[in-house]
């Protein structure tokens, strides 16, 4: 199991129409084959400035490999991603 | 449902046996009282310089603060973590 993360900010007032809007959109994300437990959080900790996550598992490799090269996927970063979010970072895990 | 996690780097090699004694004596953070889900993780994204990550949730608030002021997590914090950890970035994490 790989567990991807990525905590980020968006571009976006807080609370408005267009953050909502994006992240409904990303549930577009989650229809990937080999996506699962994908959530969208919040995050609250005040040790960063992230305000979001999104965190999804892999079977494997493979499968997170499927999903970086899923139109679905390279058209979300590309059409939404890129231009919406200030900043991010990606954390993976798997078990020790 | 909160989810705390915090992703580390240790001071010690890679693969030491200090290593393995610092991942295996953080269990004693899972007996506190609220704790759930406690998981230890390898970090394996080339994206951030983190090697390792913790993962815990909590029911609220209430039992966050619990695990915060707990004499075992103080100690832990204490005794190992300021010592031993060399870079940290704590994340928390709830439903949107």
């Amino acid at each position: 199991m790989i567990r991807h993360t990525v905590a980020f900010t968006l571009n976006h007032a807080k609370g408005s129409a267009e953050e909502k809007k994006f992240l409904e959109d990303a549930l577009v994300l989650a229809e990937i084959p080999g996506v699962e437990k994908f959530e969208r959080l919040r995050q609250v900790s005040p040790k960063n400035n992230f305000s979001f996550g999104f965190s999804m598992e892999f079977a494997d490799q493979a499968a997170y490999d499927i999903y970086n090269n899923h139109p679905l996927h390279v058209a979300f970063v590309r059409d939404r991603w890129l231009v919406e979010v200030s900043d991010f970072m990606e954390i993976d895990y798997v078990a020790i």
